[in-house]
């Protein structure tokens, strides 16, 4: 997810650079009472998301986020809980373009700030519901920006646009290949946007959603248009909200903690076991620890939990007996073990492996990894306390 | 899922109304080695998915599915497989409009059957990737076809769209207001979109994609358009299937069959556990009979099993032991039997009620109720044989 620093050749290190984050929106169109941009995706706020897309990145000073007055606080919330830095909440206009001009507003005028931010060279526009941006977009458009005074991300259409007639036919279709979708990220030289705002009628301020074409219309800047990726999509419907899930869930699952209760006799299984994850899982990490001193760990550690932290406690059952009991006061610890690092974002699960017999041993050890891969991916919080048996 | 029939006054009944699925598309955008409409949801190929919501309509008399030559095998045995009725293959041709204008000639040319299909007075036309299709706007663009020619479905542009110049740079972008994205489905007179077909230029079958283009320039028929609602959605990119398979195990979620292991005197549990789940589960049926005679039943009733059946074992432990033991020979026998039934698509787990104590009975069922939910909504087929502890 992170990509690592100082290896992008393009990135744009001496123009100063900031970001505005439109986070207004009502959300309608999710059909339900949350904005979007508050919508929790792995319990975590997807606004969050993309503040963290943007935070990771350097050369990006000021983050600004712009939200209707009554979400001011829960955005402090989200910025305290999840540990954001360089974010300054703006408080939003009635329409899309009034927020983003609001945003603009703190690096140029007293009205918003007791301090001004310092004004970027480039700023860089950003839907609060589009968490899947990558640095490359973000370079690209910015260095685009500085060349061309405006720039834009470019997707091809996936539906054919059409006019409709006065009577609800079909007037004329567009012809596909010749347009464009209108994406974001998006960048403009600081003073060429932030001056078509304020040339801007009220007209267009409410009426208008195209940053680009306020850069057109008012200041004669035609707009360079950047290809973009296909992550770059907006989360609009419910169905974005799931599939964002299943995306975040995806890339969580590349890192992996397995917490063993191993001992020299039965190594084997642990390295087998750890043969059978390598082949499956990129960049894990083997702790071998109590799992009360792991909770401990990444409590003292500060570091706040972006993503529900999974921690697996494999015990290795190797004795003779073809029965094994369990006491429920040791079900019922764990269980509640479990319920309680669960507050603290972390998932614990049990896992039970049966070493009895040699020749099965790989097929136990598959089972295992299977099992470990399904709890990692799903992430599920119901099933926390758990005991498997692989 | 299934709307119950005889329920809409707008069903073009007396209309004779077939439908043609182009499902011939490479899936490039997906970023797979399969094309979309042939990736598994739930175990399931899309494209069965779409043939279902079009079969389950009584009024569409045949259902063409238009796949390409290699493809014309994996579709006859998904046919089979799920028990699809009146679908006719098709093999398709190297454009989209080229792959439709086959679809449409099985009902007025000899060259793709050996009996011609009777002609219907309408025809739909519909995406083989876009599942969530419901009775409603079929319909309505059906009515809409009769009374004017043509009629398809819109939805509201997502994203402004832009025209470029010839450098690269923005030349101006829609109001997007005065557009609409055309979507699926559409619905022609069938002598219309058929002659339109006939005349079409090779350019426009090789490079088109619009039905409502052609019969607008090759037969002067101006489109109906009719909104349509968000679910019309078409799968294009690896996230829509995550959005598909999130949709549809949702909608699973709504029918339960929990197997329990009951006595009189512990009525009370199974009581309190209906409750708690009657709370959250819509129209969820109880079926206290042996987990095994279930699936022979499943199995003698030859009803294809269209999405994977989840079964719970429910075992009420009310010994007094403060510890429970069960033999491995016993977990292991519930694992193997789980791994035998999932090859008929049935998915069986484990749950232990613990019950001991009176005081904490609700927090006991609460928790059984929610470990039920969540092996419901997940269907993770990992996790079988399992036995879970409420």
């Amino acid at each position: 997810m992170e990509p690592s620093p100082g290896c992008r050749d393009a990135r744009p290190a001496v123009t100063p650079v900031a970001a505005v984050l439109p986070a207004g929106g009502s959300g309608e169109r999710l059909g339900g009472a949350t904005p979007k941009q508050f919508c929790a995706v792995q319990g975590r706020p997807l606004v969050s998301y993309t503040v963290r897309a943007m935070e990771r990145i350097s050369w990006i000073a000021d983050i600004i986020v712009v939200v209707s007055p009554e979400n001011i606080e829960i955005m402090k919330s989200i910025i305290e809980r999840y540990g954001h830095k360089r974010v300054t909440i703006v408080k939003g206009g009635i329409t899309r373009h009034r927020s983003i001009f609001n945003g603009l507003k703190v690096f140029a005028e007293n009205e918003f700030s007791n301090h001004l931010l310092q004004k970027p060279e480039v700023v860089i526009i950003h839907d609060a519901v589009r968490p899947f941006v990558e640095e490359d977009i973000l370079s690209k458009v910015v260095m685009a920006a500085k060349e061309h005074g405006a720039a834009g991300a470019i997707r091809p259409l996936v539906s054919t646009v059409i006019a409709s007639a006065a009577d609800g036919c079909l007037d004329h279709s567009l012809e596909r290949a010749r347009y464009r979708a209108s994406e974001m990220p998006q960048a403009f030289l600081f003073d060429i946007i932030y001056e078509a705002y304020r040339q801007c009628t009220d007209y267009d301020l409410d009426y208008g959603t195209e940053c680009l074409h306020l850069a057109l219309k008012y200041c004669k800047t035609n707009a360079k248009l950047v290809e973009g990726t296909a992550d770059l999509w907006k989360v609009t419907y419910k169905r974005d909200l799931y599939a964002a899930e299943s995306i975040i869930k995806d890339n969580l699952s590349q890192e992996v903690c397995v917490i063993t209760d191993v001992r020299e006799a039965v190594a084997q299984v642990g390295f087998l076991l750890h043969e059978c994850l390598k082949s499956q899982i990129k960049g894990k990490k083997y702790a071998i620890q109590e799992t009360q001193q792991l909770v401990d760990m990444l409590e003292k550690s500060n570091i706040p939990l972006l993503y529900p932290v999974v921690l697996i406690l494999v015990h290795l059952d190797i004795s003779e007996n073809i029965s094994f009991s369990i006491g429920m006061e040791e079900l019922t610890r764990i269980k509640k073990f479990a319920r309680e690092v669960k507050k603290k974002n972390i998932l614990v699960y049990g896992l039970l492996i049966q070493y009895k017999d040699h020749l099965l041993l790989q097929e136990t050890v598959n089972s295992a990894a299977a099992l470990i891969m399904a709890l990692i991916k799903d992430r599920n919080p119901e099933l926390i306390g758990q005991l498997l048996v692989a």
